[in-house]
């Protein structure tokens, strides 16, 4: 019989949904987030709850293609994005998906990146050591086919390390989100944070 | 002696009204909120109590044509609106009227119906399976006869099944808020907070 | 020695003040409240606290003139204004002073009045039967000498009656916030979310 | 062995932090704040923690010229503006730094200051009786050397005492939040809310 879910994980997991909910990033059943385990086993929210009341029986474990351990149960329809996550970045224990009101708006907006530049809060990123630094966060067009998304975002990756660029810990999906990880809960939640005020300063000053 | 409101029920309207208020989309006295009950009975909020502060006594019951079991009590204004959805739609069983700045501002500035497209939130709406969808969320004028505002509802909505358009479970009256419905309280309120979404960043984008 | 405020009283203006707080309408030191009591005597917030943390202390009593029954006490700078609202209108329980983003930046861009019209929040003040009303909302400039502010106020009230015009109950001071009155607090609370929904409707629709 | 911080010292900074975090004023790890205690030791914010779940093990000494009581703890990587503000100003006793989209975006649009006039609010501060007072807030380039910072400021001051102007207590630093102080913690939370609302308005009325 598989582990149980650590209550430090499942903890995190839920208090994440509520602070994610009191931002208003977790509207209806949208959002998902995703902890590393041991051996490669990764928990998950469930498909169809609302983020913002988590209960512990939300949160359940899949393994690194995504494949449920109880078949009984459903994860997240965006599961195999989390997976990708933790597939390409070993350093990554912590997965956040959240809809804001600014990520939708600019996402629907943009070519294939949002540039942000000239904010302290880009320290909030790794490698940025000044706000002279400069992102340039990846746009990817929404798919229904999840698996055919990941490959899309793995081929973006490809392309920002043969440039030797740094690949930043987040990207957007348009009309549909954003995704941010880090080494940990609290690190995923700094950097959501960082990138949500930074993309509300851009809309509020009317640039994309 | 008519059967008393469950406290399923009851405590689910209360919720609502406090899930609402802290959004701000039941200021003043505004908003309604109803549930279906057994043998036609509907369980409707008062008139002209706060909507954040529910008690259980502000829960009373009519019948299918709004009629209020206890004569001594008065239900909210647009109960005949209620009626309507549970009418025409076996399947809602929970409805919420609230009053957002974003529905009002778009509602005020729309034709006659808003368009919804390329959002993931979209499919929090029932036949729309992907992003690409689009949504077209009917716009009534306003009209303080309500059982005449119910009747154009009806003209509208029998017009889109002419047409072979799957009817949205929700629409907007003009500077006056929208209605959702579902299959439970749960499911109306996310319909509810994915409208609400999708309608600010419409207004958000400058586009209505 | 004068009769102690009520305990009803004192709580229906802290409950207030804590809920302007979470609407934003109070920061730093500003907005005040007051309640009337007996015999011409008024329950007024005190100068200079924090209107989100009222303590009963800081709520004091003042007469008809904004006299304070304890000389030691010193009661909010525009207590004149709420002794105005007493004498001219007798129905009048409870005022409420808050400023809000939206009633700031309108009012410093308005004329001698805001015009709201359409909006079925117009219900919730007196005489105004349907969405079909319009209001013309007050907008005084803003003086240091609250005496004179009064004495122009009341030449608009006056003038407002000459003109068979229903004086509404509330008005603006530009760049200075609102004020609002009503039969009870939950009443003057109630116009006070209405007024401010539908200026923020104004303000993010782009008219003012 | 240095004196412990006084419990009403940390509970005074913890309490802050919650209120900016409400606010959304202290995104990620943004933000920092201090308080002087006796003979010139400032007990300040330690570097890297979210400041609105912070717990008395979060806040550290530092003497007058920024330098840790106990070397093993990291402050706020701009202590060094805190000990710019008692230098120079005596009366101050708290010092509060924010990140707000408003002062973000405005500082990112603006020259060499912000001006702020026909705000009531402009009463928060010193020497301004009356809100046809007008300030003007310096904003700085933003620099990663906290100390070259802290001599461009003080050239600005010395350059506004020279020209007999009373320096406002807040300044901007480009992209990257505000900074206020005043005799006591509450005084410096009304200071930040006083300005935020009036950067809010000046944001929202489109002019920066």
């Amino acid at each position: 019989m598989p582990a149980p879910i650590p209550v430090s994980i499942s903890t995190a997991i839920m208090a994440a949904g509520r602070r994610l909910d009191q931002r208003g990033w977790v509207p209806a059943t949208a959002g998902n987030f995703s902890m590393k385990l041991e051996a490669g086993r990764i928990a998950v929210t469930r498909s169809g709850v609302h983020k913002g009341f988590l209960q512990p029986e939300h949160v359940m474990v899949v393994d690194g293609e995504g494949r449920a351990e109880d078949p009984a149960l459903r994860p997240s329809a965006e599961t195999l994005l989390h997976c990708g996550i933790y597939r390409r970045f070993p350093g990554a224990q912590a997965s956040l998906h959240g809809h804001s009101v600014a990520n939708t708006v600019l996402s629907r907006r943009a070519g294939a990146c949002v540039v942000l530049e000239g904010y302290e809060l880009l320290k909030a990123f790794p490698g940025l050591e000044t706000h002279e630094a400069r992102i340039e966060l990846p746009v990817l067009d929404n798919d229904q086919d999840i698996a055919r998304m990941q490959r899309e975002l793995d081929r973006r990756w490809d392309a920002l390390e043969r440039d030797g660029v740094a690949v930043p810990p987040g990207y957007l999906i348009r009309g549909h989100g954003v995704y941010v990880w880090a080494g940990s809960m609290d690190g995923a939640l700094a950097r959501l944070e960082a990138l949500e005020f930074m993309l509300e300063c851009e809309l509020m000053q009317g640039r994309g």
